[in-house]
């Protein structure tokens, strides 16, 4: 099954008693995490190794209204405090995160981002031994293998490193004991995971904005297959499992993550910057403006403009105050939806040889409807660019792109002329995957272009649920 | 004030396909269970072995609007819905019933009703081998210890009967499986659970009133240890285990149940008049009129009146728009909220001698509020007659009576004199142990009188919870 | 089924200033009434001629939450407090009361209950001077007629006398002035208006129960066209419009009012049970058990078994937790519906002679369902017996019985005999006319029976709205 | 009274009979006005002269979600739709619009954007006939002005016409009577209002953007002073006031109104992206990077850098996911809360000569709190430019700048190099009253500038409310 994106911000606050409520802290980070998730939302705050947990289906703001977030900031001087935000479909409290419960050793709490690709062999192989599921996230199964392992390890640690091995695909987690806070990220690196430092409290987040929001500083990423435990005293790194090759989804570059995070040392900002002058550098051409599909898209429109001399222009607003109603269903795919997300700007377009960046085509339909609009608005040529290359394969790492089936690439036979001409566009130019990985080459690890190029980074998931697994929990 | 119980009601439609909307029925048992728990509610609808789950915190017509129900309803032709009502304090999602879950065989999904003494020894036993919970209900480990047995069993209905001896306290609670509705009640018989049928479906519930709700008809009680199993083509009865005792909730028919169910044999509404009319028998007293406290003391009230010829009257109106919110805190205790909730027909008591019956006294603080409001509207003399023995011991087995040392009859030493006097009556009578014996010999079970007279009927919980099991999962 | 009228309670705190939140007595008040009133409940608070107002649709527990209670008492001292509950079914805050407005002479603020037979008239009156209505409430009319005569008055107690002439139809109304409570009366006396007194404080309200809930004591109604009016220093009492008759609602008694209230002089209780009395002694007859539909029967039975000496007994149980979803559509008029919101206690009729005591038949749905439920669980005979009159005519003064072509004693022929029949009982009985009035003389006033006998009071609405009055305001 | 923006759109369908449910077409632009007014959204429906009307507090999409879309809907082929969204800080229904009531020839609905000066003198006049207000909002006082007014004129057009005179101030409103819709705009033309058509059906909106969302198109404004009637069978305009001089709002273009629209021949984006460059040409710099504070600084960026040569750059990112909750209090003014609402790109500004380009200052919280971060950010220099002269005097039309004695550059002393000081930045420059003016020029209306110079185009208000007026009204 594919799962979308998460966000993971944790906060250990023990040390750092002037902090006296950093539950807001939290919450600002999960606002600016919201992009990753915005179908729940949870906070769990740690004290004495009693875990208050609270999760439910909504954007932040609305999981977390003033008076629930006083109700957490009324536990003083907490240890340590994590948060989620999940896009799981299944919107309600038990299937969104942190994921709070009770094993051998006491509170135990986990909030994860990623896909495991071998989940349900994994649950088959706990369930032999009496194993129930609650829920149907990769969360729950984590928990479920640190328990077992725990028992024969002498520490959380220890028995993390155990399952490792057992776990196949991409998984970022992190976990509160009583006494700790543990980041860990999988061998490949396949999620992001960055460790910060607020005063003495360090902090771990799926992305190192956060750590800018609250005033604290950027430390490092963790790093793949690294084990990041945080204590009372000190911090331990512990090298749980090798891998002699990274694979990094370069789509957190291309769409996931915020402009302003740095992942691997490589600013998504200045990925998306790069790919717009490498996407003018790779097939050169001649405009009166070029403009990016927000919020994408700008950063690559700079970057094209920046090599090209061709003047950068606003020409869509974007509407802030769409409700998620109708968006979400009948306007969703209508030129009616598309002209209410982005207001066009007209006068820009009257008369012009447009460049329209944008970061992606799956189906083609925003596309197409967007080409149509600037058509409309009088634009003599449009020329359409890519900050990434075509899709061709499923991703099975947490990226849902849909059925491939539905790839306008593929579908249409796989040439950029046809694809133009399908969308309407004078031309269209895709990123290469050469260019794509030369951009990342900054990063200090690789990419995973498996959705491009089909070279999956692990073993591909062999089962997939059996009948009796049907159970919708909610 | 007495905590409740909590309700279970299932149906096994699969047979009965002329009730396509079976869900609805459930609801309407829920309605009529919901004085057996008012903090929260769920439905469990199970078709093809897919079990689709709704819980939440709030009343069953809270949980369940109408467009919940239809979404529910949308299941058609479903095998099995499971429903329940809780009085759990920790009111979200998470802590409310049925819980369903996936396992060894697929889905599982339970709701139980009662109090395990040895919750934290089974805790501990699991944990030891790897388990993880994520809620404190009693159902989450019953369904561990039947995912653990089932491996080595040949049937789910032979796994309960192994984790029987296991299980020491009160609980009746009812499973579904695939292709199975399991009702399973304690060997002692702690708390109640009937057997109906409408139309060709088979229907299990805490209480029979439900029965007759839904046009059905009453089969019989489930019996002490039995296992009842309910499958596509026929119903088997399983003695699980024998125990020589019986020890039914004497609470049940004093407070918890409804007014019109029928448990073990004997009618709840039969049970309190009976006791009214013995009140009377074994302390006879001149007066001009008798009434009850709602709801409870009404049906006493009347059977008191039907010995002593003293005329029936009605002296309190419930109000019945009374919210939750200001009745839960600040207001409950006052004498003001007392006459919000009971209005008082002040001309009825007009130089009146006043009998005045109730079902329990705890604190006594209600019942001195009320003896003052009578006196306030002109009562002469003011004689309390109480349809139980005083509380002297506290209850293991799912009554939460608050703390024993606020017992009034134990903490003003013993005597009914000095009870009347501390309430403000001028006199004051309990049913007698003996009595409320002798009343329930009609009953096919034995009742426990722990409460009463501290003859507890399993052993006590020799540990409770550790440090460690501090999680406030929510 | 018959819609209930609206109630009012306002309290002039300004002298009592110890009570420092009367608004709570004013939420308390309400929940008293809100049996006159479920569909929209308000509050208004006066301090220093400054009002804020809340008003909103659902029930009193729903619009005051503990967080808006809180709001409103945050206005320490206030001068006057006046609330509502409302029965009107555009349900949003629009059509809620008190109506707050400014004026000529500053805030006016305006609470009613009853109905104008000539609204509509004097609508056309107004707006030919310029006019316009926002709402379709009386209350809007009337203090339109205020602020209108109020120019030309030199107080506006005098402004409203000079308006009662114009008024037709019933109507108890209180006005709130920056510096007076007055509470006004219609002529005909045909609402109840009770004026209380707690400390120092007056208080006016629909229904004399409010005074004992706060603590408060009854002193006597407004009497049929008085306008009663409270200041800073006094009261005044003024006789705005003498009537020869008066015509006060009879089923106030029968079923609108609170069976604690006294209007009038006579105690609902009272009314209900002489009823009971009565009907016995109309047309004795030989049963087994008397009992009541809750809640209104159920007086009227006690009076029925007090002089016949047939045991009363509970039969049926009200279940408290219905919601108000399905109740209020789907379910309404099916025997289910019936069924779950009255339990029956089967085990009460088995083989009994039964008289069912109920205040009014409508359409007979409900009293058909009843029938056929006692009949199901045994009963050998049922015999109805009515507290009042068979409808006959329609009533224009507040109370919705529906299209009188639907009423079942007209419907069927007028012969009782057929409405037994009809019913499935063997006998029904109705209360004779002359009966009603005969109970009714212990009243200081006299009722309008024009339901029951078509005399009405008053002048007949002889202009229904014309189109253009078609607005749907909400 | 300073009250804030509104937005308006309506629709008159009456023969678009193809567009069987326009009023998707009215929620679409409600969204698209959303920035004029987030505190309350309304709809208003008319079919036959009857006017459903759903207002509330809220964002557009909070106050209709689908459901209240479909019931909305459900009146098929309606005659008009009128929608409006509010800023008025009463939040809750009854201070939204539109305004439906009836009045003599009647139904009469009213949606307006403006503030009358002499409202209190217009409300005291009509008080003396008698009146009462229900709001404390000008349509209000709009709409009795024609009730009064059209019972001596032969059309509503007549009246309006006859009321023009009395009303002082900004004022454009939009009125439906049973036949027609009706668009009016002051003499002085202080607000836009615009009339638009989409097939058949003629449209009448605040911002012409609304007719690009729906499928439509700009026709022309509504003339200052000028009354647009639409009817079943033609539109008329009618010259209901002379001026000779007009004043339009300078801040529709600076910040108020959508990038996307044109107001008066002028489009906003234009107007901005002009003073961006008249900004560099009145003042030339020497800098590395140029960007814009979203979102009305960034059109002013582009300007500045299509003329300067200096680079655009994207500094910070606004946060799509803030709630109202905290931003709305104690998180407003804080470093923390401009963070979270702005994530800056740290990368950009390292060791950069930036500029900075915003649209105004009023009391120079917001920009110090981003000179601040830039700065933490690496920047070497920092020179903040203004698209709009300083503000000096309070506004009386519409625009809540807050207590002039708080703006901070008269607070100073009015010296650019000292407000440059205070906020933190190397340089400081406002837009001069002579470059704003002769950018406004290309628009058809001359602009009014008193907040900027003092220049009132109106007399100002007189009168403040007086004690008696206190009623807060909710």
């Amino acid at each position: 099954m594919i799962k979308e994106e998460c966000g993971i911000f944790g906060i250990y606050s023990k040390n750092n008693k002037e902090n006296s409520e950093p539950v807001y802290d939290v919450y600002n980070a999960l606002l600016t995490l919201q992009h990753r998730g915005q179908v729940s939302a949870g906070i769990a705050v740690s004290k004495d190794g009693e875990v208050t947990d609270y999760c439910a289906g909504g954007l932040v703001s609305e999981v977390f209204p003033k008076s629930r977030l006083e109700d957490l900031a009324s536990i003083k001087s907490p240890d340590m405090i994590l948060g989620h935000v999940n896009n799981n479909t299944n919107f309600d409290g038990v299937h969104s995160q942190p994921l709070a419960m009770r094993y051998l050793k006491g509170s135990l709490t986990i909030a994860s981002n990623g896909s495991l690709v071998n989940s349900y062999e994994l649950k088959e192989l706990l369930e032999k031994d009496g194993a129930i599921f609650q829920t149907d996230m990769d969360a729950e199964i984590i928990a479920y293998l640190i328990a077992t392992k725990r028992i024969e390890s002498s520490s959380v640690e220890e028995a993390i490193k155990k399952i490792m091995p057992l776990l196949q695909g991409s998984f970022s987690f992190v976990v509160m004991t009583p006494h700790k806070m543990i980041g860990v990220r999988d061998p490949l690196g396949m999620r992001p995971l960055s460790i910060g430092k607020v005063g003495d409290s360090y902090m771990i987040s799926s992305e190192s904005s956060t750590f800018d929001i609250i005033g604290g500083e950027f430390i490092r990423d963790v790093k793949p297959g690294e084990i990041f435990s945080i204590r009372p005293d000190n911090t331990e790194s512990l090298v749980a499992m090798k891998s002699d090759k990274t694979a990094f989804c370069a789509f957190e570059y291309i769409y996931f993550s915020g402009q302003d995070s740095v992942l691997n040392g490589l600013s998504v900002h200045k990925f998306r910057y790069t790919a717009g002058q490498k996407l003018y550098e790779q097939s050169p051409i001649d405009a009166d403006i070029v403009f990016g599909v927000p919020d994408s898209g700008i950063d690559a429109a700079l970057g094209f403009s920046s090599v090209s001399g061709i003047p950068f222009e606003l020409g869509f607003i974007k509407n802030k105050y769409i409700g998620r109603t109708l968006q979400d269903d009948e306007l969703l795919l209508t030129q009616k939806a598309v002209k209410i997300k982005l207001c066009i700007l007209k006068s820009v377009f009257k008369d012009k040889r447009v460049v329209l960046v944008d970061d992606s085509i799956v189906k083609g339909v925003t596309i197409k409807q967007l080409v149509e609009l600037i058509k409309k608005a009088g634009a003599k040529e449009i020329h359409v660019r890519i900050t990434s290359p075509p899709f061709k394969f499923p991703c099975y790492y947490g990226t849902d792109l849909g059925d491939p089936a539905n790839f306008l690439y593929s579908k249409i036979g796989g040439d950029i002329k046809t694809v133009a001409k399908n969308i309407g566009a004078d031309s269209v130019e895709y990123l290469s995957i050469e260019t794509l990985k030369s951009i990342s080459e900054k990063a200090s690890v690789n990419i995973c272009s498996a959705c491009f190029d089909g070279n999956y980074p692990t073993k591909l998931p062999f089962k997939t649920e059996p009948d009796k697994y049907s159970v919708k929990l909610s």
